[in-house]
């Protein structure tokens, strides 16, 4: 415990999670009198709200990610790449995957959250979600390939699949990446291929609740879905996948042919929030109080996606960047006032400037909360969203150059990064025989694309 | 054959392979009254000679690889994405993976070469050689990992294993991958790790002939031995390696450990050409005539690296791309000749204007042939590289934008594209004790990164 400590010993702070709470609060404590470590299982940080970017082949990928340790250059922190595999909160201790432990005297546990697929992790390689780069190239493969390999078979046979993509959920990102995949096949490639028509396909949501973007005002709901038919995607509510197989998905007892499947439906917490031994919620967030501290540990601080915070209204924190970065500023300001000797007696509260969900090209919807209140659609939501994220790219290196890349994509309708890399293959195609055929039975063989 | 074909159809083209050759034989037959089928089993272009700046980091993978269909928008030409497996030669037909066949009345064939291991395919995972895009982004995942993993059981147990990076060969790659690892470590994240010291790196090459890059004059071979030396570079000659292992490779008796292990020794032709069931070199390229015709079909052209050509004096045509185009274009030509009822009578001749190998940042040696006979070492050779390099980018929308990531990162040492994608592991690191050991005996479990 910090009281342990014998005094003049500079404050060890244990920051575990590179994402934007942890990078925040490393930043905030740069010149307090402590040692940061900050541990990330990857070398580099990623802004996931332009993930579905990269996935969608508008973005390459090192333009969203960048090293932890090119960003984190300060005398007081060193980073860390490696696992936390458990804690011993009584030592103040973490547990790293090699079995060396890392001493605290100050934690703060920011390693978000991933995809939930209630249960059925075998969906995992079927139905990929969308929160590393990782997961982004391989949704990038995937569509990019479903078209060749329709292509291919329509050239060979003289007949493909139907070009249904299957989103599973419809929150932002199976709203995002729905008017992505819609823009990439009636705008970017349309007149790539000689023998399909890519403008033909069809991009389905299969949302289960009764509603896309729950957590939006009725009237942005609305707009939403207005903006999605527009663009022809269907949206399906109160629909719930029973079943996940290669090349279709199962309601019930309907099957719906999918040549990509992707999920958008559930986020778990990180694994790490149940390690510490606290209370968690039912997604495995760890129930803070109002200084983001889990019950009896004044010491450690719960950021971001893993923290189960509660806002002014009582509706929970929502887990996207905003908070998360002001959480990761409170932590570090707490810490820092306390190595002082002083006390952060301000309780964490959630200043939201409003939600975004961009719906493809030029349309988006907004929930402007501040500096003016406004609920924006279309165009003005769009713009609203690119200026937003432009700007908190700063600290990237290459914010203009994402700038140029997408103005140059969306205005010329030219190839972003439209790389297939790795496996030439995809669950549910049959590539031992004609070019590629999606076979209409399951095949345990193709479950797994790798 | 094409007398076969009934008057007033068109003739088909079918070019197998999207390297430099086979596109620079579509471009030329852009005007031509033929059907172009252009077939190649990745959907993007790979310019080669910047392979290795990936690989290092320096370049992002997209910088340097772009879609074949953005590439090639000619109305006589489609592009496939599919692999070949076999032809007919006598009934012109080409059979695809899937079992489909495409005819054709002349067929380009330029599939270029591959790794070859010497009959030790176990090798390849343990020695990863510089071919693709996904070969360029696993050597960068190994290096950067091996810094990451010796910085983190430096950090945890005190100790790291010696940072020896071996390189197996000393052709061209192998002295522009060891140039570039002794770059990335000296210069570019010699400041990102608090525990080790990425300048104490060792970088060795092991060539099993007498000297480095036997196809340059002794010159440049010695002042290449000399700017490779000035790096700290190690190059040991007349050295064949008789094992590889993960960690460590044998050299007869004698064992070399090794964190990163990487392959530039042999190459051999694409296995296609056998296939043709013609006349092949001991490497498997097929033996051509002076019009790139393999003996008995004046219907086949040989392109790249899997013909087996002979310079007027007699050498073989080198495997690089400058001859790769020429071809391309010389085939091209000739059946834009031929079907407007006219021949192609001056036979192929490789207009040798030099060869060039970079080691590292301003350090090289060029070989200049035209537009003046030229030794060149050092900034001077490293700057025509350099132009050279960037003047062949042109056809890729972002020459301008690979000039200024390389200016950028060779001038500041700042990150390229410093990303650490896909498994966290290293063959012949044990990463189930102490953060990443390096094991000192092999590990059967390990000898395979994925």
């Amino acid at each position: 415990m910090a009281t342990e400590i014998i005094g003049g010993v500079r404050k060890r702070v244990l920051i575990v999670g590179g994402g934007f709470a942890g990078l925040r609060a490393a930043e905030t404590l740069k010149d307090a009198e402590v040692n940061v470590t900050l541990v990330d299982r990857r070398n580099h940080h990623t802004f996931q709200p332009l993930l579905y970017q990269v996935a969608l082949a508008v973005l390459p990928e090192n333009e969203i990610a960048q090293p932890i340790r090119g960003i984190v250059r300060q005398a007081n922190t060193e980073v860390l790449m490696d696992e936390v595999t458990g804690f011993d909160t009584e030592q103040c201790r973490a547990t790293l995957k090699g079995g060396a432990e890392l001493e605290y005297d100050y934690l703060i546990l920011a390693t978000g959250s991933t995809h939930s697929y209630f249960g059925h992790d075998e969906w995992a390689t079927l139905a990929p979600g969308l929160k590393t780069i990782d997961d982004a190239v391989e949704i990038r493969r995937r569509v990019l390939l479903a078209f060749e390999l329709a292509e291919r078979e329509m050239q060979e046979t003289g007949k493909h699949p139907a070009m249904n993509f299957v989103i599973i959920g419809g929150g932002a990102t199976g709203v995002e990446l729905a008017g992505a995949i819609s823009d990439v096949s009636k705008l970017f490639i349309r007149h790539d291929f000689r023998h399909i028509d890519p403008a033909k396909s069809q991009v389905l949501i299969l949302e289960g609740g009764p509603t896309i973007l729950g957590a939006y005002p009725p009237d942005l709901q609305k707009s939403a879905l207005r903006q999605l038919k527009g663009l022809g995607v269907q949206v399906r509510t109160d629909t719930r996948v029973t079943d996940v197989q290669p090349g279709y998905v199962m309601v019930g007892s309907e099957r719906i042919d999918s040549v990509v499947t992707l999920w958008g439906a559930g986020v778990q917490a990180s694994p790490l929030g149940k390690l510490l031994g606290v209370e968690v919620d039912k997604k495995g967030a760890v129930i803070v109080d109002e200084h983001l501290h889990p019950k009896g540990h004044p010491e450690i601080f719960i950021c971001g996606d893993l923290a189960a915070a509660k806002m002014a209204n009582g509706k929970p924190v929502p887990g996207v960047a905003q908070p998360a970065m002001q959480m990761g500023v409170y932590a570090g300001k707490s810490i820092a006032l306390e190595v002082r000797g002083e006390r952060m007696h301000k309780p964490f509260q959630y200043f939201d400037k409003g939600d975004m969900a961009t719906i493809g090209r030029s349309a988006a919807v907004a929930d402007v909360k501040w500096p003016f209140k406004a609920h924006l659609s279309g165009f003005p939501a769009w713009f609203a969203w690119l200026s937003v994220h432009i700007f908190f790219l700063i600290g990237f290196r290459n914010r203009l150059s994402v700038f140029r890349n997408w103005a140059y994509t969306y205005a010329f309708f030219k190839e972003g990064s439209r790389l297939i890399t790795g496996d030439q293959t995809l669950p549910g195609w049959d590539h031992s025989t004609e070019g590629g055929a999606l076979r209409t039975q399951p095949i345990a063989g193709t479950a797994e694309p790798h």
